[in-house]
């Protein structure tokens, strides 16, 4: 018999800028808001009776309604804010999330009111509401960090299709997608948690030796953990391996000491892992 | 304590063109290949010991090889012999994935050898291979499909954020993201069964009589499992709502019978659901 | 002294879908229209004195409002309609461009108004409009074509930095990007010209044995102006020479007779010509 | 009779990354870079004969192996040095034209040669050469700016498709495009003078009172060329017109002073215009 499966829907990429108006001194929160609901839709489904269904365009008029009623602070707090709502609002939705990007601006100095885009990094935070509890879970993604050096590859398994050499010494590169996931009630300062996680993400890409991405990934997830565990327990990162080829310049008379280098745009590897404390009790829904 | 969780790698958007030469007329397919392992990687994320590594160099080699060695065939089936050489290869590989995209190109009559790129649709395909068995999932992604009427939502759940009005008819468009699982050993020929289930899609798109996107998603699914629920036991449908807004024209002193449309970007619905048979094995893994 | 040279303004990418509701079937135009007025700006620039400036909102509802009112027909009859009622609208605008994209669709059969994305290519129609004149360009772009054979590249010059093979068989593609100038008020069904020269140049590409991309954009330049010199004369082609290297498999002890390629992204030739009639007045204006 | 008209070809995209070490700071520059060669090559064209054909992948042979060469250094000198080369290679190019695109990177501070990417924008420069001279034009792209005030739009034309309001209080967005041409020979230290021309650019958007876009780009050009008019005669701009448009909240019984702010994708305006030195020869071949 054919039935209707797991099943969601939402207002995705709902694009809000907010700005708080001081005397001499205006703050801007440029987001990307996208809401997802889960409940019992089955009748929507199979015979188009929609009496469960909330538009989503009820969801983006909440979005921009509660911008003004609350404010907006940091993406997990607002996201926060409206899954709490959409499940409390109505008992046909079991589980809402709210997934919101963030983008950057710096202040021009000339005056209080000036913003130039900052950083190509994307803010992201993901909040996963139902009656099993609340989970945040903030991140990072297209923040593309590059080492000329420190970073060897050799060592590894080898198969008739392989002929990459060996070397101890490369480019490494990646784009870092990451996102980790918060003990419930541990953070005050949204904003400065980032901060301190995105800092983390960096040492420890430009101090670890590399032997492989995936050390480098490993060394990248543990830091964070270390460093704010109490308030993190499990952290996922996806890096693709930006290739740096080193060109051949042998037919021309030149060498390359590690000095001239073809960025690739495809293939590319691409290395993904969690790193998590063991205590965390696992949570999938919270992804 | 800080360890390790699931984690996987491998080489993305390998680009491969083969052509196959008959005598007047020749065949390509046009392919983007990623691959993905998962085995025992600790040494190699914990110290950087990469002999359990097999790179991802390799396993692009191993593409462009057995391209020539087996040629290509349905995309389903060159994942499935590529899936099989990297779990059967070495130990270490515990699960090998094989994503592919094909791009669709149309013949120029003029030649047996010419050809001009086909459609937006990108045609897929995702096999998963471990001791536990073969998993296939085939798909189609970035098939846009409008219809200009045969559209009603109305009888919605209100709030107080909703001002949406009801309507009897509107414009519905989507661009249809679906795979789907097979049964394991039932499809002789890939590329028909491929277009038997596009046909299946947009027959049901075009001919449900829509009273929400949802029931629409539901249609598309049910109508698939239908015609080949002997192949196929579920499928997945992710449906944007590209909103297509009738103009106001009354300013201009001008009616707008359903004839004047802005189309959209953001924000836009999003509808996901399944649609499955029962006796459908759960296969988190498969996807 | 510092002073305003020349400068222009307008709205651009305004999204309409038309729909044309006869009885049983209802025809779709769905098109980007960019509206760009040039005239005496000096105030608004020099001074913020906006009198002369007639707001790019009010071109937009000309668009949507001129579909209810006029329908909309091939891209170039809705330009030039447009562009002429924006010069003759006031004595401040001078020169007026209208520049339209066009999207394909195709029916789904079921119904007759369901519909399809077709194609990859986009259909384009640049109408400028002055005291001087009016020019009628059309073109396509995005039409991506390619041969396995029938295209050499030897004999070419060398120097120091030269180590490319010759080669008598290589596959050959690109993406077309062409836009040809119609003589004036000699094109009475815009869509079958469109359709003609498009078939023109898919005929000239594959018909062409080719020594160089070069030689094949003359033929497909010259190919349309041969067939519809009458109405058109001069065509501008850009042609990116999309690399498909062929992988070299030896060190697995495998040949590779053309049959495997790698689809490379960058960097890639770019060749680009005009072909004209030599009696067709220069028109740099037009494009 | 047909015949060929305007001509160019070369090697787009040729990304570039160079690495100059220093014993514990490393440098590094970004580049992306594009050769177009024009010269006598009728003989390719109509007849396939290439012996006037340097080959593309000569000349981004040619990039490589300058950069170790010669180093990089500033986009401008890179891209000078490599269009002499082109054109004093041989008697057939009659004109070289190198375009640069560079991307930013900042140093993550823990070692010498960590780096992560910054900004979103990207420097540009082309570089044109002939017999006629040597042009150089240093650019701008991709630089987003954002006032939350000090913007008003009023007083303009109105006809009978006009519906916006007049507004003394208005977000003013745009992505700046901004190129500029320099006086042959006067620019010594090429970061520097990029850099103090981005200055001056985001002084002027944020330092003006605008009354229209128009005027803000009039403002940014010419206080660029007061600033730095010994170097730049000539300075060209692309402005977007982001439209942030205040959401109506009284269906929610919520005000909205200018707080809450959809941020719309398409349509959008579109401002472009030229300031210059009145002393300044026209010199279109430079663009």
């Amino acid at each position: 018999m054919i039935t209707l499966g797991a099943n969601q829907y939402g207002k995705a990429e709902v694009r809000l800028v907010h700005v708080r108006r001081a005397a001499d001194r205006h703050e801007i929160r440029d987001l990307n808001v996208s809401v997802t609901l889960a409940g019992d839709m089955a009748a929507t489904h199979l015979t188009g009776d929609n009496a469960a269904v909330l538009p989503t365009d009820s969801q983006k008029n909440t979005v921009y309604a509660f911008a003004r009623e609350h404010g907006v602070g940091a993406p997990e707090e607002f996201a926060m804010r409206l899954a709490r709502h959409f499940v409390d609002a109505g008992p046909t939705t079991h589980r809402a999330r709210v997934g919101i990007e963030e983008y950057a601006w710096d202040r021009i100095p000339v005056t209080g009111h000036s913003f130039v885009r900052g950083g190509r990094e994307v803010r992201t935070a993901r909040v996963t509401r139902s009656a099993a509890g609340t989970h945040v879970v903030s991140g990072v993604r297209d923040m593309t960090v590059l080492k000329t050096t420190g970073s060897e590859f050799w060592g590894f398994a080898k198969d008739e299709y392989t002929t990459l050499p060996e070397t101890r010494d490369r480019v490494l590169a990646t784009t870092v997608h990451a996102e980790w996931r918060h003990r419930a009630g541990r953070v005050a300062d949204w904003d400065a948690s980032y901060a301190g996680v995105r800092g983390a993400l960096l040492d420890a890409f430009a101090g670890t030796h590399s032997l492989s991405l995936q050390q480098t990934l490993y060394a990248m997830g543990s830091r964070v953990l270390t460093a704010y565990g109490e308030q993190i327990c499990e952290i996922r990162l996806s890096l693709p391996n930006k290739h740096h080829i080193a060109v051949d310049l042998a037919p021309f008379g030149l060498d390359n000491p590690n000095e001239v280098f073809y960025a690739a745009d495809r293939p590319y590897g691409l290395i993904e892992g969690t790193v998590r404390h063991d205590d965390a009790a696992p949570a999938e829904d919270a992804w």
